[in-house]
């Protein structure tokens, strides 16, 4: 597959105090590539977790939901080219069985293992497969780093995704670095794809949950490729206390503003990344929706637009045909009014009051159409509600991807 | 354009009593065939219709709206080539303009014209081109029959689209034929496309209503192309009660249940005609939910995959991946269970009770996908609620025809 022409660079991605990796290749389907992620996790590490709001869950993404009421990490495993959903009783045994193989190499509760798995629909985990990865694994763990560890969980992914940031917090630096995958199948108000964060910071696990529900509000949940979504998407975060800055135990503690930001912005980098390799991507687009009677309702308008594939072929095809725009702000069923409407691309108003704007000029759009950020404003001339999200173009190459994914 | 591999030839259409036909070239695009159609209707014409939801309408849409509430009819008038929607004061100055010509035309009031307009959104339609299609219609009435009328009413689909069926009416038969446009921006839940329904039978107007809005709920709310919903959807029904029929004036009357269930499978007749001419189409797909909650819930979910891009692209490449039903059942927000969930492909059970049938094999499924029609079929296993809703693949096709289509 080509690499997607909006992706960018790794950046360089430091350790985590507190935080030792492994690969491994378990061969979940025919390919030498690494295909299995461990990760262990200093004892005292707290977790927090977003999980798709499918009702037709992987069983990985049930043993995590379950497992965060504990708020305790000692280890995450994930598996790729399986997703393990819709397999029943024969993929939760061998999810079950994989979990409790990693607590039994790490001397710890399965209750403290985080599972997550990626791929097909359908097959069972093959449980030989999964064991045997996870042994692999654990005899290298150490051995890996954070690169290594996000192209072992990609799946379609053209390239490897990660971002790192920093926060003060008191006198002391703790870092937050993120690895995520995840290019199809991704769809808006929910927690999307895999995303794995880690952090050196302490912060309690209630806190880390709050901050991490905030941070996806505007992040994973503003985004879409495809409005189609996942049976097994998990975001989780590790905050596993080895750095030198004190805990973190409520939001009046120093630095938990700043280690908040931080993870927001984390976030948002790692959600923006997954736009930027979504299938047959060409262009990046940011739709900003103000004026709405609501926050919520402004979202709604927003992700309309962004699910629209006549807009997304339109801007595919460099065509600022902001009549489509029109037609998604009337189907988004939320409070609009035709006369009071305006629509920007780029910086310029193309439309406003129900009507293109006298002596409306295509030239400035045919260029900012042309290059590879797009960006659609509404107007809905309303009220104070708004929203942003993110989304890119629809193309052949997302046709040729899923045409033939499977097979 | 080629014309869709699922078109099918045109029926012989009977002309009805109290119809007359033209189509003229008002010229809206740079191109020499007809489009312009007037319909003159006789007096006394009962109409019904059902029109978008879309809180964006055309002042055409906004039109007809408002004149439903007189429940009589003697014209209707469609430009193609131009929707007039999103086009301020200037685009509903040109359709009341229009509307006011034919009425003079016709020597009726302004009122009992109905209107519709059809093509890209956000140019005013030019009145001199308007005002000098309705003449040249209006000079050649009588001369066109329904066939013509489908061709002129057309824009981006590939084959003229039309429907005929009868039902006995105490002794006498009455006809009914409908015309109907439609293959990309065609979205469920809403009347969509322009569809027009024509008889000599004689219905009052509030039960030709209740009648149309019941036929449009088991028909056109159940078709998806793209899950884009257009401004201008409009479906009409023109009763002239100039056959022998007697006046159909409540469900009580004499052939009244024959002719609710005609205008029902015509309608149905013609919806699956827009979805055989949905852009880039090479397969129509049947879903049909069982099992559900409610009937609204198996609707949802029927939707759900039926808009689902990744289900589309899976069966444009005869890819039997019932692992994206689950994704799509499990996004639908309505009750399901996995454990409960069985899938079909044609007559193939290929999942059950949350995981693939033992000894699955997937050569009658691939032998059903390489045909033109395509059934999946869904059982929730939790109540009595149905649907059933038509949509077809989504291909390199649909791509192709909507980076460029205004361009």
């Amino acid at each position: 597959m080509d690499i997607s022409p909006l992706a960018t660079p790794l950046p360089p991605l430091p350790a985590i105090a507190g935080v030792r990796i492994a690969t491994a290749t378990a061969g979940y389907k025919r390919w030498t590539r690494a295909d299995t992620l461990l990760v262990a996790l200093a004892p005292g590490t707290s977790v927090a977790g977003v999980l798709t709001r499918s009702l037709c869950p992987s069983p990985e993404v049930e043993l995590c939901r379950a497992r965060l009421a504990g708020g305790a990490a000692r280890a995450l495993i994930v598996n790729a080219g399986n997703s393990n959903a819709f397999t029943g009783e024969a993929g939760r045994g061998a999810a079950l069985a994989q979990g409790e193989a990693v607590a039994a190499h790490l001397g710890c509760a399965p209750e403290e293992v985080f599972q997550a798995s990626t791929g097909v629909i359908g097959v069972p985990l093959p449980v030989d497969k999964a064991l045997a990865g996870a042994a692999a694994a654990h005899a290298a763990l150490g051995t890996a780093g954070f690169a290594e560890a996000t192209a072992a969980i990609g799946t379609t992914d053209t390239f490897p995704k990660a971002a790192v940031t920093h926060a003060m917090v008191g006198a002391h630096k703790v870092t937050l670095v993120g690895i995520i995958k995840g290019s199809g199948m991704i769809a808006p108000d929910m927690a999307t794809m895999l995303g794995f964060i880690f952090t050196d910071a302490g912060v309690a696990a209630p806190l880390l949950q709050g901050m991490l529900a905030a941070a996806t509000a505007t992040s994973f949940n503003c985004i879409t490729v495809d409005s189609d979504t996942s049976t097994s998407d998990t975001v989780l975060a590790f905050a596993t206390g080895q750095g030198a800055a004190p805990m973190i135990e409520s939001m009046d503690s120093p630095g938990a503003d700043a280690f908040a930001a931080a993870l927001a912005d984390l976030c948002g980098q790692l959600a923006r990344l997954v736009v930027s390799d979504g299938e047959g991507a060409t262009k990046r687009i940011e739709v900003r929706v103000t004026g709405a009677t609501s926050g919520p309702a402004a979202h709604a308008v927003a992700m309309s637009i962004a699910n629209s594939p006549l807009v997304k072929t339109a801007i595919a095809g460099g065509d600022a045909n902001w009549g489509r725009v029109v037609m998604a702000v009337g189907k988004a069923g939320q409070p609009a009014e035709r006369d009071r409407l305006s629509i920007r691309f780029g910086t310029t108003l193309v439309a406003a009051r129900g009507a293109v704007v006298p002596g409306y000029d295509e030239a400035p759009v045919a260029a900012h159409l042309a290059g590879q950020d797009i960006e659609i404003e509404v107007d809905l001339g309303l009220g104070e509600g708004r929203a942003r999200v993110w989304t890119c173009d629809l193309t052949h190459g997302y046709i040729s991807i899923n045409a033939d994914y499977r097979t």
